[in-house]
């Protein structure tokens, strides 16, 4: 079921004012509607969540992520069973609408996601319609001893991209990896949503039984947003690392929830914006 | 009463086992919140429609060209005032607040803007709730006999990073470039978020009454997703360039629409993607 991640197509290529025909791959980007179904007064209800774009490929772990570093649900214990949804309407659905059932013991307050959310959003600031919605309840991340070597740090990047098969095919796609504390890296998912791949390593993580990700380091191969911090927070990782520049809300985010930021990571050295006691010479 | 787009803050750097203390400068990441006002029924009714992650500069423009990109408006003529909202809650949403006021002899059709947009949405894609409300109507291009020669494309991106002096001072911001079928820069505008630097030559263009850009060429400093295609030809410009790759929905959208896109732009060379009969070599 499920669809491809790339797609081959035939473009031109010109240069030294020649052009010529070529074969090319691109990376999939199609949205992905994400449908919870819960119950209200002994009734299933179902709602349209939200459409994110993402290219196929890990869906269920995005939808039980996304639904996890969104606020929605706060264990994966609250999920009873996650599948592609087989009542849709039109052929090109197929594959592209995941629903979430929620148990059926849970309270879910649904006032609380009109509130923090409304009926649509998909990266988690854009759907919102008012300022104060952006903002979340974070859970600030404890004090900690955890110390990490800087080499450590500047080792991987170089892991994650041996991984990166689908940005080797395509250029065009976000990566986020997990890594331990000794800088191996347990997983790593692509998506051309940066969003969308760090909420398929949530989801993933989930389904292990492994949140929060107190001991993990997570590094994200583009820049950091608000967002970005705020799903990591959510995820209880202490040390976020990413090979381009945090956003001042990014930084603002991270600081105020003891989050370690870390940016422009290359092989021999980073900068550290917050929570540099984590790191160690 | 407009932000700044910068923020110093103190940072530790990192290299060959050393950490200095550091100044460094950060693209502000804050949000936007757009409000319409609108008559229904000789009364004057507000909605806000979306809030955005930007980049603060430029507000009105790109709360114009957001509306329009989205489809919410047609003309530049249907807006008749945008300010700052001053009845704002808090501190914080001061200068992030913008309220736009259509004509008040607009017939507008909200239940057109909810199936389409729902209440909520900043980037077009991320705010919607079902995959159908994802592909708005796009005009097609019409059939034309522009042609621009490879060698005028090539020189787009180093004009482009000239006048991108937010990047140049934090590496972390997206731009979009406005040129002229001669390949002279007309303008540029940068954002954390890549549809809002879009949208914001899209305010920009309307408020100099100039879309339909049928005689521009467009350059991102970035990826192209399915969304900046959509607005590019809701724009009406018959080429798009971008330093990156296209991704497989914002290939099938060009090509359906007739735009021709090219990716992986460099100095010397280039792909296209599709309508490579524009290009003259």
């Amino acid at each position: 079921m499920t669809k491809p991640s790339v797609k081959q197509v035939n473009i031109k290529r010109v240069e030294l004012n020649t052009l010529n025909d070529s074969p090319d791959v691109l990376a999939v980007e199609e949205p992905l509607e994400i449908r919870l179904a819960y119950m209200v007064s002994g009734e299933v209800t179902e709602k349209n969540i939200s459409v994110t774009m993402r290219t196929p490929g890990n869906d269920f772990e995005l939808g039980m992520g996304f639904l996890f570093t969104e606020g929605i649900i706060t264990s994966e214990k609250e999920v009873t069973n996650i599948r592609y949804c087989e009542s849709v309407d039109k052929e090109e659905e197929k594959g592209n609408v995941v629903k979430v059932t929620l148990h059926e013991d849970l309270e879910f307050d649904l006032e609380s996601l009109e509130r923090h959310f409304y009926t649509s959003s998909s990266c988690g600031v854009c759907g919102k319609s008012s300022i104060e919605s952006v903002s979340q309840n974070c859970k600030i991340l404890p004090k900690d001893n955890l110390q990490v070597r800087a080499d450590i740090i500047t080792g991987l990047p170089s892991q994650l991209e041996i991984d990166q098969t689908v940005f080797k095919h395509t250029g065009g796609i976000h990566a986020t990896g997990l890594f331990d504390l000794k800088g191996k890296l347990e997983f790593m998912r692509e998506d051309v949503g940066r969003h969308n791949a760090m909420d398929k390593i949530a989801g993933a993580s989930l389904m292990n039984h492994e949140v929060p990700l107190s001991n993990k380091i997570m590094l994200v191969s583009g820049r950091t947003s608000f967002e970005l911090v705020q799903k990591a927070v959510m995820l209880g990782v202490p040390i976020l690392c990413a090979v381009g520049a945090p956003s001042s809300l990014a930084y603002d985010l991270a600081k105020e929830n003891n989050l370690t930021l870390i940016g422009f990571l290359k092989k021999e050295k980073f900068n550290v914006y917050c929570g540099a006691e984590r790191i160690k010479l």
